[in-house]
């Protein structure tokens, strides 16, 4: 970063943890690796549900932000249901352990949520600080659709949102046809992506391809680091579920490469198009992007539709070296 | 072939044109190549609405078979709706030409369609031939599901369906979700493709691969071959469409690709895995492929559902000069 330049504002909606501690396992890797990146400046969290409630995911901030001695960074709590409320949420608490941070039990945070929901604190930070404050979002999309919807300039105000979420071109890891971000809150996704906002979106097409090894690990075990000691700790469940599922013994970065794109965009190639989700029936969640190949006849769903860009290459050695440089210094 | 190989049986499930006269271009072309194929038997056409209504898919098909001087093989009409019955036919007339045939105005056909339903003819060739019938199935696949739903042993008893339809990780034809033959018929397609049958699908990922040039044609043109002269009077609206949709001077040979790939199976190359079609919504049409690279914890709607083929390469010079080939030789 050259030294005359401003650090970019940002804030990372993220959604670690359901019963008593908190913070899932990627999202609390995320959240260390923005803390260390000296290009970006974390002026809140704003927390949802997803690996854990929302409640939990609160307390999971907090904690975080404790751990790391950031406790002068603000925690918005954010909405406990999703935009349209009909949904029966889906918690992934077996992806990341029944706390959200790898079943670990971690004494209670000290801190407290502002009295800001998530929605009003985006908002407002949007606002006095037109195009400056990017928005990275790393669970299902509601706070931000309340945001889009509560203030109409709030799309325009934001810098930019980038988004982990989608399955593009390739099968969901929900079930075959969503990722659980989008799955989360679909109608929420589909007005974030519709928005006009700036958006970037970095699916798991693009974040399978950034993987923590076994040995990688092993770093992290044997550094004096607090960031690299305490992720070590809560590392084993979400290596468990990756053994499982994947059959593979490395666990994917999904968050952190997102912190990382927003960070530095250079680390992702991406095209440009209308991203709609499926919001009903076998395919919910689905994200289809409307690559413009094609002049339809027709008027159709994704016709003058704002374009958003989605992330389908990465620069994984690049990615991997920058997580672990920025997890080991600390 | 080896002199001593019996001939694949096969039946030519197909959409071809919509008033009076009849046959779509490149259904038309796939016809021809089947006839001109030693390596298959075509016992007979079943038509289906889809490039034209039912009624004058028919007309067209026995249109083609006298072009052709094939009037020995039967032609059975197929349904007039979709399997549900509920939804709205979608009409490709400005693709093909109104009639289907590149809005040319052949004289009516002389012959008339058997009198058994296409549905009743494929559960009964099936029946009569059990392992050895192939369906080739060029339109939305109404005709192919009710067969399934009034004989439980069709999927059993049929050799294979090749099926041209699906958009396999690329973007649709209708609108960026959906392949127009699966859209066609969503919950026709969903029935055939969980069905058991051993399928083998060929979508717009593969077929937008084979291409028909402006040389080709000229090369058409120029022969005195009756199936080369007859095409390329009817390409005209085909050239059209594909200039104004896909800035492209050549066509994409959908359909004679599908029939070759039943000819000669070496022709593509496939994954396998359990694909299901989205029926409602703005996806509807889409066709999602699980690759079964992922464990889900979970049971979702593709668990525990047979297998197909997918097509996700083809060998699209040795198509060209099949089918180039041909029709010439004719």
């Amino acid at each position: 970063m050259a030294p005359d330049m401003e650090p970019k504002k940002i804030i990372i909606d993220t959604d670690p943890g359901i019963e008593f501690p908190p913070v899932s396992v990627d999202d609390a890797m995320a959240i260390f690796v923005a803390l260390n990146s000296p290009e970006v400046e974390v002026i809140g969290l704003t927390t949802i549900y997803g690996n854990v409630y929302t409640t939990l995911a609160t307390r999971n901030a907090l904690h975080l932000l404790e751990v790391a001695g950031r406790t002068d960074i603000p925690v918005a709590e954010g909405s406990h249901l999703t935009l349209t409320k009909g949904t029966k949420l889906r918690i992934a608490d077996f992806v990341h352990g029944a706390d959200g941070l790898g079943n670990q039990n971690f004494p209670p945070p000290k801190g407290k949520p502002i009295e800001e929901s998530a929605v009003a604190f985006l908002v407002r930070q949007a606002k006095l600080n037109p195009g400056k404050v990017t928005v990275v979002a790393l669970g299902p999309l509601t706070n931000i659709a309340l945001a889009v919807q509560m203030d109409p300039e709030f799309a325009k105000n934001i810098a930019q949102i980038v988004i982990l979420g989608g399955a593009f071109a390739v099968n969901g890891n929900v079930n075959p046809a969503a990722e659980a971000n989008i799955f989360g809150d679909p109608d929420a996704a589909d007005v974030v992506f519709t928005s006009g906002a700036d958006i970037l979106a970095v699916g798991i097409n693009v974040t399978h391809q950034v993987i923590l090894t076994s040995s990688d690990r092993e770093i992290l075990a044997n550094s004096n680091g607090k960031y690299a000691q305490y992720l070590h700790k809560i590392l084993d469940v979400y290596f468990s579920y990756h053994l499982e599922s994947y059959n593979t013994k490395g666990v994917y970065l999904h968050d952190p490469t997102v912190v990382l794109a927003a960070v530095d965009p250079s680390l992702v190639t991406c095209i440009e198009g209308v991203v709609r989700v499926q919001t009903s029936g076998i395919t919910r969640g689905l994200t289809v992007l409307f690559n413009k190949q094609k002049r339809f006849g027709e008027i159709h769903e994704w016709s003058n539709k704002p374009t958003v860009k989605v992330a389908v290459t990465v620069d994984a050695p690049r990615v991997m070296k920058l997580v672990m440089d920025r997890l080991l210094d600390s």
